[in-house]
């Protein structure tokens, strides 16, 4: 089995390609296990191959056709597409964003349709497709009402592979990703960037500029559980999933005082004293247009899970990048 | 005022050009009636111009940049996008309901971006945005779900429309219509061609056939009420819309045995027995997908309204296309 990874050479894509090495195999259309003979990883930079004779990385932009020719072919069984143009930088590059968000999102279902092996397909999107006066808990027909170009670009995207899906192009599943934390790493030009920073700076000694309110609530979920979510997504029967191609990722929901306090209680007060409140309209008015909570009953029905503390995800987080806590 | 109609050739851009040329003038942003200087029906095939001298015709294909740009300047202050491709053609051709009802619609707002005046620009949507288990009343927070590429190209488009308005790129807006019957003239590739075809042909002394069955449930609005609202829409404050620039139209909630009564109510017997019961899966899998009625409060309060009986959308029919009932 050949499986493709877009956005193979950013933080989730790495991570996942690591976990698929390891697990060796992915089930099929009929439930099957099947080795994971090659691991295309496309991205813009070169990613990390691991030094596995399985792993090919290609460099290249997912907007141009003959770059997604040249990675997708009739053997590629699965592909899990994560490039993506973070929101922040999809509000302030307008031009960008539509471009991988959606027309490559598209190009990419398109190949497959030309192809015509119809290979699973999983797309990941977000809280952001949602938005406006929302219910204290976003139910499965809540209504998509994006806030910023992101989460329209990725609403768009859902709808897509949703109708290739229906019509047999690919057997195409989304999965909304609640905000990934604890990213290790640099800060990025997501609106949710600081939902990472405010734990990990402060567990590397460093400061940490928090841009919203401490009642801000959030929907997080750890990078351990969200790997562990891309590959369960990929492997559910298509017959389970229907029509309804589009699931909602368990989660935890937080508010930032509370993310601060499990903060406290893993690594002290020095440690959450580090973080500086500095509040930006611009990041408010995006986060704060995202559901702090969703129903999850379905994807539990079909096998996924969440975390149940945030202190817990901190504690993963410093299990996994082996942080010495300063 | 200069002001453009896609689909300027069709039914109702037809009829909503008499209709503009009639009243001469429309609200501008500020609310204050502005002269039509200038009505350009833009089509694949040349429009009727009626002899008047505000009227330009151009025929050319919308999906193209360079024939957008011909027809959309910086005084051009009002853009009624109609030109679609029906539900059952987009269903059997892919590419070309894409190309239209997605690409084409795309492109009109970055010819109104890239000529940065902000020009009120008004797309019709459809039922067809919905499927799935639906609430007897959809709302104005349920998901989309369509079961049609239709449905999922209109989805999209709003999508679209929405973001652009909430940059600023256009004082855009979204009119959802419900099915319009009766439609005059000949059957067409739409999944609800019927809705018109069961009325129209046996006042016509023609047998009709009928695809789904009598307890079918669809939301109905005259052409008469459609294009009254599509002005209404065009001129709504767009401060009064905010960041939500999609409406739900009002209309008839009517089973398809109640039009027949209707029918028989207004033309006797003899007319309603003209109708052939021939159950087709393909169309009732598509019309069945579609909500039977939806919550109009927002609407109503922009000033908007539908009909209150099938039976006087019969009569308004008869009277406004001067048909002799046989």
């Amino acid at each position: 089995m050949k499986v493709l990874i877009t956005g193979g050479a950013g933080f989730l894509g790495q991570r996942l390609a690591r976990e698929l090495l390891a697990r060796g195999s992915l089930k099929d259309a009929h439930g099957k296990p099947q080795a994971i003979t090659e691991l295309v990883l496309l991205d813009v930079v070169r990613a990390g191959d691991f030094g596995d004779s399985r792993v090919r990385t290609e460099v290249g932009d997912i907007a141009e056709r003959s770059v997604l020719e040249s990675v997708i072919d009739e053997k590629t069984a699965a592909i899990f597409h994560l490039a993506a143009i973070v929101s922040g930088q999809a509000e302030a590059d307008f031009d960008l964003g539509m471009r991988i968000n959606l027309d490559a999102s598209r190009l990419l279902l398109e190949t497959c349709r030309q192809r015509g092996h119809k290979p699973r397909v999983l797309f990941t999107s977000s809280v952001a497709v949602y938005g406006g006066d929302l219910p204290d808990v976003v139910q499965n027909d809540t209504a998509l009402n994006p806030q910023s170009s992101y989460g329209a670009q990725k609403a768009i995207a859902e709808l897509l592979l949703n109708d290739y899906a229906r019509r047999g192009f690919v057997d195409g599943r989304v999965l909304r990703l609640p905000t990934i934390s604890v990213r290790p790493g640099k800060p990025n030009a997501a609106a949710s960037s600081f939902a990472s920073g405010i734990i990990r700076e402060p567990l590397n000694g460093e400061a940490a500029v928090c841009p919203v309110a401490g009642a801000t609530r959030l929907w997080l979920l750890s990078p351990r559980k969200a790997i562990e979510s891309l590959i369960a997504g990929l492997e559910i029967d298509a017959a389970a999933l229907g029509n309804q191609r589009v699931l909602n990722l368990p989660g935890i929901s937080v508010s930032v005082d509370e993310m601060v306090a499990a903060l406290r209680e893993v690594a002290g007060d020095e440690a959450a004293q580090r973080i500086v409140w500095e509040p930006d309209a611009r990041v408010e008015k995006i986060v704060g247009s995202w559901p702090g909570r969703w129903d999850t009953s379905r994807a539990e029905r079909l096998g996924l899970s969440g975390e149940r503390s945030f202190a817990d995800v901190i504690r993963a987080y410093i299990e996994d990048e082996r942080i010495q806590v300063r």
